[in-house]
Order: structure tokens, then sequence, then C-alpha cells
């Protein structure tokens, strides 16, 4: 059987594509706005928050804390939105074989005692810029600090409840510079070496 | 044609043995004993000082500069190694295809205009202290504390001369945990990627 599959990623680097191909080829289910709809409907939160504050730290979580947002046993929103949210990552991957893709997925799992394949895409600015200025409706001019704030927003969360490196080597099986290899190269490279592991092991 | 290919690793991680075996796998120059010993006939200094001071920032280095060491305007004997190892790494790279693996090769070559193919690998502290035990006849008792100490000082090392992270995602194109996906896949994953890239790119 396949292994749980964890996918973090740079933004802008495809590393939800290449999960979305990677799940597919496999045959396997892959979560990703699925889970954000999952914690919307238990938290009560808009799913437009949640897509922020269940990946990104935007600075202001903290500073909100009990003054514009209520402060509660449970913490900040974004505490609460982790909690939920981890409950959720870890059913599904007790469900079986899949693709996850971000919100600390794989350190999740590994402390439920969840083996994961954990792999980390990344890529070049000029990929990353060029990928963004084609899928996204409303970017800012400067397209590499753009990217440079959403970055900062997931390292910073991955940090904050993980007390990891986000992107380290030592959290990863694999990091995969997608500009440079290709975004099919890494899905091949993936299934490939997924298949080498665990269907005939 | 093959691209130069630069292999950082962990101690232990085996990395040197992925190296030769991609070497020969693709057919071109495995460079790793070769460099040390041109470095040694270049510089005078002995083999078994190069070793350890061509990849290794020990703690002493800077501390000796200018009293047991003669200081000059090369710098520190480990400047000196430095400067003559990375103008061999250059003309190794610049016959053509080939492996280098550790001495700042990615950056040096990076530096010099030479496109190369990064890669860093690295393992968990079992399979590398496993993989020692093995190999090394002289391991302290404290098999952890030697894999730290090794580590610690390429990490220095690469720091002070490239002033890049040593191992962190963004100097490498893939990063690979050779114990969880075993010495050989890494083989040929590398292999397989390098032929799709630059056979029939």
């Amino acid at each position: 059987m396949y292994p749980v599959i964890t996918i973090g990623r740079e933004f802008g680097s495809g590393g939800h594509d290449i999960g979305k191909a990677v799940a597919e080829r496999l045959g396997v289910p892959f979560y990703d706005s699925a889970i954000m709809q999952q914690v919307a409907e238990q938290s009560g939160y808009a799913q437009e928050f949640i897509n922020v504050h269940g990946e990104y730290t935007t600075g202001m979580d903290r500073w909100f804390s009990g003054s514009v947002f209520p402060m509660n046993y449970f913490g900040t929103p974004q505490d609460q939105i982790f909690s939920i949210q981890s409950r959720i990552i870890q059913d599904c991957a007790k469900k079986g074989s899949c693709v996850i893709v971000g919100r600390c997925a794989d350190y999740i799992l590994n402390r439920a005692g969840i083996e994961t394949l954990n792999i980390f895409i990344h890529a070049d600015k000029e990929s990353r810029a060029a990928r963004v200025l084609d899928r996204e409706k409303d970017v800012p001019e400067d397209v590499e600090k753009f990217l440079e704030r959403k970055d900062k927003g997931r390292r910073a969360y991955y940090r904050y409840y993980t007390d990891r490196i986000w992107g380290s080597y030592e959290n990863y099986h694999l990091n995969l510079d997608s500009g440079f290899l290709g975004e099919e190269n890494c899905v091949d490279l993936i299934v490939d070496i997924v298949k080498k592991l665990y269907q005939n092991p």
C-alpha cells in the first residue's frame, strides 16, 4: 500500500499541482481545499478566513488576541483552526494512503505516530513569479515582495506550531527544485520512488 | 552532454558512495581524493592535513593564525588550501561533465559561472551511525557525538567560505534522505533525472 504523502511548498513553486498529479497517478485521495471546507464547517469561521489563518501567520494574530478577536481557553482563532485542522488531517490519514498539501501535515502526523513520506517543493524566484502572474488574479506590482510575504507567513506559521524550520532538509525525505527539474519531472520522480519503495518493497 | 554534478553530504550519509556510483553509471569522472592529492602537490601540505582543513573548520584554524602556523598574505593555511582547491575544482569542471563531492564545489563553480546540478545527501542519525561503525576504524565510543562534530566542522567551513547555509534547500536542486530512500534508490533517482534533463532535453 502507498504511504501518506505530505507536501510542503514555497508559494508559487507548483507544489499544489505536483501533489494533485501525484495523487491522480497513484489513485489516492488528494486533500487540500476539502480540509479547509471541513475546518470551516466545524469551526464556524468563514472559508476565506481559514485559507489565511490555517497556513499563514500574518503577524497580527497574536496582537489581535483578546482585542478584536475573542480570546478563550482554546487560544486565538488561529490556534482553534490549527487544532481542528490537526484532527481533520489525522482523520484523513487514518483512512489510508493520500496526498496532503501544507498545513504542517508532516509534523501533525509524525507526532501522532503515523508514518509519512515528506516532500518539500521549492523553486527560484523567477519561476515562481512567472507561475503566480499566470495564475493569481490580484498580484501586487512587486511580485517578488508578494512571494516573500507569502513564504514568510508560511515559515512563521510552521515554526510556531512545529518548532521546526520550514523546508529544512532534516524534516523531509525529498526536497525538489521544481524550477530546475520541471513540474512533470517532479511528478514522475515522486511516483517512481513511491512505487519502488511501497509497491515491491 | 551531462552536467557537472556537485554532491554535499552529511557525514556517514553515503553521499561519497552515491556520487561514485552515479559517476560510474553516467561514465563521467569522479573527483574526491584526486582533488586532495593535487592540492597536496601544489600546496606542500601533507595529505592528512588537507583531508581535514580542506573541508572542516576545526575551531582552531583562526586561533592558530600567526602563532603556530605562519600567517601571510594568503591568510591561514586553511585559506591557502581553499584557494588552491577552488582552482583545481574549476579546472576539473572545465574538462566537462563529472561528479565532485564536498568542498563547497557548488558555490565555487556557480560563482565562476559554471552551471551545475547541486545535490545534498542526508540521513537519520541511526543509519549514519550504522554506516560509520561499519566503515571507520577509529570511532569514539559516542558515535552520535562524533557525527555531530564532523557535521559541525563541515557546516562551519561551508558557512565561512560561501556565506550560505549548508544543506539549505535554496542551494540545491535535490536534497535526498538516503536513510529513508536507500542508497541504491538515490543513485537510480539521480541517474534517471540527469538522463531525462540532459540526454533528451
